[in-house]
């Protein structure tokens, strides 16, 4: 897709945005502000700008007059750039700020089919079987084992005793051909590519004839928040559908810790276990049904989930995760057979799990390291996992250190008042005017705003650190007056979005609200420091900083500077990759290699408990401030505090 | 227990047997006629004899009159030999002939203490747990495999994800002492003596502190008739119960034929497989129960069984068992979890089938040349199995050869209208006074008669075709005259036992009877002759005759090979390993390298297809005659022919 050039006057600030991107999108990008209190969906009518020239697509009818159009009049919301265009803003604050240059590079999605070598773990072949006949009257088995070793090399060392069943029709088909799945009988043992050892495979599914040009795998993210899964293509290594819902155990708990609160009450890891299921059976139904595919065409499933969800998926005890010294049952996943958990999959289909470190830092960060290359990579980086907790990663393809950092689930919307994910009406930019501390947002889908998601919450944090609404101590400057600002049941908050702005109800945030967005901050900043720290490293060391997450596509590095969630480094040195855990997830899928990766990455990373490290309490106490109490650490800060009297 | 002599008086008939013998049975065993219709029970009250010299215990009561015991009259049924004795028989017939010195050596039950080296292949090993520590927080699965590592130098390959859910319990048991289950992943692969390759290990039971001094194991023996089961003491080799049971398939059929057409009709599979297992659950409680220990305490299964025993019971598919060419659906069958198939034992205990060699040589005679020991010998051997169907191996340490016969099921009481399991109340030996042609039968237990058993069956034939009742043909000879032959629904019978002598019914044998009898001994020799020709060697070359199957330990080898069921070659040269199917199940219980070797003798056995080979068809007319149409094979040979007169 073609960029675009859009001018905004009369402030003379230029953007380069996407084809067909809204008039308030680019604004948002180019740092400029427009009065847009509906999130985008076109109802409030208060976003209008005037177009000067270019072409633009518009949404039709909506809140202008015909008078107006012809005027030039559009809605920023509703209004799609489709060339150069200059737009003239109609309300413009003297004090805006120019827009800063700090952009940050967006790590391409990696082209996954050729990211990963060799076949899957789990992989069909199709074999021929000699008929039987008086002179060969060897058992089914014994065919079928004498025709994969003939035609294939393999000599599987065990057979699911289930596969007896559906043998004597399969090696009878019309054309007596058989697909078999093989599985590594370990998930550290390689899928045997011609080099190494041969592997050793064990047959748990046969099918009549060849179904080998239909094979597909299921990919799943099980965070603690949100459930994401895909379907690829294993002949291509496309990914064909995306979905994803919410974890459906959040009725429960917003964070790992009340969610194994939960789980020790009678009958508590049943249901937690069955709500996981249940999530993750909508997400491979509407993969399936998406895709247009038979279920029997799955080869295997591959979830990527941290050490207390793959536990509490399986159902298994977390009570010792949950108190020190926080002892998972299990980090090396033994293959499951989905159908038998509970999954939605025909018979025989297996569910290897992300193998995990330690009770915090688990199979969604082994996944994510897979996905960003770190540990095949010479350069030192840390990688950065903002989900419902924080880890972290330092190191490179000779070492690799984790911790987990106690952030809690605020980036994800958890223990914010009006948090919720990023779903559609989910505000996930802010923009305040300086002057009239008037809110421009964006929302998900620019659909009517109905809550906060985490890129939201630290967007709106750092604007309002920086037009002096709240004071690097997180807490509302009473110098500040809006009507906007006004005392709830928890205190001071602020009014986002109003009811009759959204059709819905007031979007706030709150002081305790910000307290806890200021304490998940300051937890993922000790968490880096210490981390360098033991390996006598500073930030001026990093070569690269990848930050994964569910909001990473969404998050405004300057913004996350702002408020000393990022380190203050050369912006060019961040990079983004999304839901990294879903993407190691469908490396694994694809390549058995990979997998085995996994397997090797989760035993050589070292993991540091930070929970009883008195030097991270000092640090994260040391951090519980805007951005940071060490102003050293920050030399690009621009400090509110010197204009929090402009502002009024 | 020391033996004593009994001798029959007036025929100066000397006989050794072991001290507490009854009468009756001693003169059964030297060939001397006692009337006795009740088959020992004591309510005929015909089997009087009188006490000459000697000690011996009567039972209380009963028929005599206080003058007749003072005058030294004893029911031979209820009195035991307690010293060398003499006793006078009543009524003699002159024509008694003397008692043949055909004994058969009896193989002692191998000390399968010694017989069995090494660890079983299923074992359990005791582990110290490390505590957790902040400085040590691996999971409790690595800390587990660590300890098997070092403690014993298991390095486990998988783990069966049900383990995981008593892991966390188990290994925070007061004493920190965990019981882990091994089972090797394939049934070829051997338990690792320290020599070869270390074994691939899964671990698949885990439990709270040392179970290892209390480990057993079950062996079974499937058959298509009867289920038996021992309870093994894994520490000591013993085995301390015994159990047996009709295989409750029988009401679907009597052999293996009428059960896979039972199995092709409509839920026909799962009743079968239902049925079975119902069996072998009352075979489990009972060895549970009289051994009086824990269900926890049992560490494996291990069954054997023919082909189709061994697919119902995992509700396989038999139909291409049943036709042409004969294929099973596996032979090497893969470990399963008895208490998931439906075995009522604790989860997670392993149940291995013996493997099969073909569709009609199973696991039961795989399991009976590993007990032989057929297989380590560098003499020839021929082994037969007389079941419900006959199979017969030929070979050495270096060939192995086998083939199945299609025999039926006469020898296990199958097919003949008063049939029945060596059970109590079954006649189990015959004798024929010449003169009177008056009946002395003796049942097991000596229990009132109730029918016929295998043994029993070729006993009748015996002494029928030796006193001239029937003639080579197996035809009732009209020359002969009985109150007890005569005309019954389905043509000529004779009555064993009056319902007046046994308070019951009738027992009975007819022609239709005495035809699948001659059938089955037909079809046997024919097979050993088939297999004889294919290595081109004779019956003079065979060194050792190992006979196996339920009634080995009471058949009579010279009333065998009277009616041709066995070769005329020395009497020397037969031995009798009873069940040997148990025997060997036993064996692989205790050893691992035996069940390893059960692969081995199953890979190595050449199976010699008999239903389609026309010399193996000639063979059969030929020896349908009695004992052989070819008077030279049976040159011992009491031909009954000209003593048909003198019967009379």
């Amino acid at each position: 897709m073609k960029n675009v050039t859009v001018q905004f006057t009369p402030l003379d600030v230029r953007v380069s945005v996407p084809q067909g991107t809204t008039v308030l999108d680019a604004a948002m990008e180019a740092g400029v502000h427009i009065n847009a209190a509906c999130g985008g969906q076109g109802t409030c009518g208060r976003c209008r700008v005037r177009l000067v020239s270019g072409t633009v697509d518009c949404a039709p009818g909506g809140l202008l007059a015909a008078q107006d159009i012809e005027e030039g009049f559009r809605l920023a919301c509703g209004t799609r750039v489709m060339s150069d265009a200059t737009i003239a803003l109609i309300h413009t604050s003297k004090l805006e700020a120019p827009p800063q240059e700090l952009r940050t590079g967006r790590a391409a999605a990696p082209d996954l089919a050729s990211a990963c070598e060799g076949p899957p773990a789990v992989r069909k072949v199709c074999v021929t079987i000699d008929a039987p006949s008086l002179t060969d009257t060897a058992s089914d088995a014994a065919r079928l084992m004498r025709a994969l070793k003939q035609q294939h090399g393999f000599d599987p060392l065990a057979l699911d005793p289930a596969v007896l069943h559906e043998l004597p029709e399969a090696v009878r088909s019309g054309n007596r051909l058989v697909t078999v799945t093989l599985e590594p009988l370990t998930c550290q043992s390689p899928p045997g590519n011609g080099a190494g050892p041969a592997p050793l495979l064990s047959i748990i599914r046969v099918e009549p004839d060849d179904t080998t040009p239909q094979t597909f795998a299921i990919a799943i993210d099980i965070g603690t928040t949100s459930l994401w899964g895909r379907l690829l293509d294993l002949r291509t290594g496309e990914a064909i559908a995306l979905a994803s819902h919410y974890n459906p155990q959040i009725k429960y708990g917003d964070d790992v810790i009340t969610r194994m609160v939960q789980a020790q009450k009678p009958g508590g890891r049943a249901l937690l276990q069955q709500a996981v299921l249940q999530g993750l059976n909508s997400i491979i139904d509407s993969l399936i049904r998406d895709a247009g595919i038979e279920p029997a065409c799955i080869s295997h499933v591959i979830a990527a989930g941290n050490t207390v969800m793959s536990h509490l998926l399986l159902g298994l005890e977390t009570r010792y995760i949950r108190q020190a010294p926080y002892t998972p049952v299990v980090n090396m996943f033994p293959p499951l057979r989905a159908q038998l958990l509970g999954l939605r999959v025909p018979a025989g289909i297996p569910l290897q799990l992300f193998p995990a470190v330690a009770a915090y830092v688990g199979g969604d960060i082994v996944a994510g390291v897979l996905a960003s290359g770190l540990s095949t990579r010479p350069e030192l980086c840390l990688f950065i996992d903002i989900g419902t907790n924080g880890e972290i990663v330092l190191g490179n393809r000779d070492w690799l250190m984790t911790a987990s950092c106690s952030a809690g689930p605020a980036f994800e919307g958890g223990g914010l008042r009006c948090g919720m994910r990023a779903a559609p009406g989910a505000i996930e930019r802010l923009h305040i005017d300086p002057a009239t501390l008037e809110p421009m947002i964006i929302t998900v889908a620019h659909a009517a705003a109905r809550g906060i998601c985490g890129s939201g919450a630290i967007s709106i944090l750092a604007c309002f650190l920086t037009t002096g609404i709240i004071d690097q101590n997180g807490r509302f400057n009473t110098q500040c007056s809006s009507p906007r600002i006004r005392k709830g049941p928890d205190g001071m908050e602020f009014v986002l979005s109003k009811a009759e702005e959204n059709g819905n109800e007031d979007v706030v945030i709150t002081e305790p609200d910000i307290n806890n967005l200021l304490r998940a901050k300051a937890a993922m900043f000790a968490g880096y420091q210490c981390l360098l720290e033991k390996a006598s490293l500073g930030f001026e060391d990093l070569q690269q900083v990848i930050i994964a997450g569910a909001f990473g596509d969404f998050l405004n590095v300057r913004e996350a500077i702002t408020i000393g969630l990022l380190p203050d480094i050369a912006p060019e040195r961040f990079v983004f990759i999304g839901n990294a855990s879903l993407l190691g997830a469908q490396m694994a899928c694809l390549s058995g290699a990979m997998l085995a990766d996994a397997g090797r990455i989760s035993r050589n990373m070292t993991n540091i408990e930070l929970s009883d490290d008195s030097s991270f309490m000092d640090r994260y106490v040391a951090a519980m401030f805007l951005p940071h109490t060490d102003a050293r650490l920050f030399p690009n800060a621009v400090f509110p505090s010197a204009r929090a009297g402009a502002a009024q």
